[in-house]
């Protein structure tokens, strides 16, 4: 029998382009792609879990600061950080999820607590922080959250009045990650600071199972970024699974479906990490670039931002 | 062309027990389904939009003090009430939602306020408040939502320090509607007020699109109502539209594969209401027993309890 193992990972989509990029920020970034891709595969490599993977990888995207998510996240409208994160597992269909939390050093290990220790999937707001905090959970005061690129970011949003989507140069920010481990068992996680100064407690397709995260052992796992309201509505990662499970298609052509097809005829830009049963990867977006990266056991490694 | 027309409601799913009801009860129970229904209906036949008539019909769902949505909403752990509601658009695939609101009187109808003007999909908690109130919506004092039934149910809740879905004997307490109107679009709204003495800002699966409520007009509408965690995680809703996109399969096989096997198999109990595009209206539930009313153009009209 093949054992394979793989995983995926992204630091958001968007209009990424090569004029407002440095040769030392893309390699800061590029850093940052390699040092939570070699986390997550180390533990597949000891014969580790996907589930440890891919929540090990996305806590080390939050706690990166170039990314949105974590310690990187925006500040919403009234100059707080509000966060999202879901975590799937693809043996049993148990899923986790936070929405609205501030404070909390890593979402994406609160949704996995939540996923295991709550009976519940989804939880919000303040209750969600009651929660961790009870269930013991790291927290951080407001001045880790801060960089003075998502502060100027927000006060530029402020002065024209706009909700934007982390960059000024549209970048969809969001950090995810999908894997399979040696036991054939997909998982996925994904983690979002949300659009820079948003209001009326928006939430996204990330902490949403089906929408922007799901795994499942029988199809694939997925982790998107982009518009997140669009994602929602045409419940993308769900909808790839779908397409395999009821239409035999592959991976590949699933994903090309819902990412060139289906969504680009509703303008939802933006585009996923999916990984199948076989280990098959596929990173695409219909943007002009995501942060990605992937490595699996057959000499496959890659570090990407651009489209070519 | 033959132009059907078609409604049909829930007032949640669960184990009703005939031992619990009395006729006065169950009398008032069909009075509120009757009610609602009639308001949907006649929106329908004069000719109006599915998504007018699936506002009204939850609407009234939402106003009548025994189902849990709205004025009849469980009190949570704080003693507050915390609602949650969807809407979605077959036609277009825009869908509006609010989770963690509190004194809306009408949370459906924020959620489609939501839809046609944020440029969101989802809000949550107090900031959906906000938004409900520069929207001109209504709201309530506290006292509004009091209900001597409720608030004992919450104080038995506390005493015996569980978390309790709606009624003493395990009721699915959600309402939601799905139409299909003379021009053949399909709608669907589901509206809570979720578990009694829920705590940690819980969120369930009405007010998800793709778990607890989806419309598609190539499809299907569909309101859930059950244990909205493994509703959110088995993606209810959006499977069953799926199975009838990518198998072909009826309305009636795709209800059925998800609410009497892949449900029963996560013990998942709880049921729904859906309507296709032809206005073949189906009604399962793998509980004891679902409110629930229905009313077509060709004939049919029913308001049921139980199984039999």
């Amino acid at each position: 029998m093949n054992r394979n193992i793989a995983i995926a990972i992204h630091g958001g989509a968007g209009t990424i382009l090569r004029s407002s990029m440095t040769p030392e920020l893309q390699t800061q970034y590029e850093d940052g792609l390699r040092s939570a891709l070699h986390t997550g595969y180390s533990i597949l490599e000891a014969g580790g879990s996907s589930l440890d993977a891919v929540a090990a990888a996305v806590a080390s995207l939050e706690d990166f600061p170039l990314f949105n998510a974590g310690k990187g996240s925006v500040f919403n409208n009234a100059g707080n950080h509000e966060m999202d994160a879901c975590i799937m597992n693809g043996k049993n269909l148990e899923a986790g999820a936070v929405c609205g939390i501030s404070n909390v050093k890593n979402p994406v290990l609160v949704a996995r607590v939540v996923m295991e220790h709550s009976g519940h999937v989804l939880l919000s707001g303040m209750g969600a922080e009651d929660y961790a905090r009870s269930m013991g959970m790291a927290f951080e005061q407001d001045d880790y959250f801060y960089t003075t690129q998502r502060y100027q970011q927000w006060q530029n949003a402020v002065a024209e009045d706009r909700v934007q989507l982390d960059h000024s140069d549209k970048k969809f920010g969001t950090v995810g990650a999908v894997a399979l481990d040696i036991e054939g068992n997909l998982a996925a996680a994904t983690s979002t600071g949300g659009m820079t100064n948003k209001k009326y407690g928006r939430i996204g397709d990330s902490p949403i199972p089906g929408a922007g995260t799901y795994a499942n052992n029988d199809t694939c796992a997925i982790s998107c970024t982009g518009h997140g309201e669009l994602f929602i509505r045409a419940v993308v990662a769900h909808d790839i699974s779908c397409l395999m499970a009821y239409k035999n298609l592959s991976l590949t052509d699933a994903c090309d479906i819902v990412v060139h097809d289906k969504l680009v005829k509703i303008a939802g830009e933006g585009g996923l990490v999916a990984i199948d049963k076989h280990g098959n990867i596929y990173m695409p977006f219909n943007s002009e670039g995501m942060y990605r990266a992937c490595r699996n056991n057959n000499g496959k490694y890659e570090v990407s931002i651009y489209k070519d």
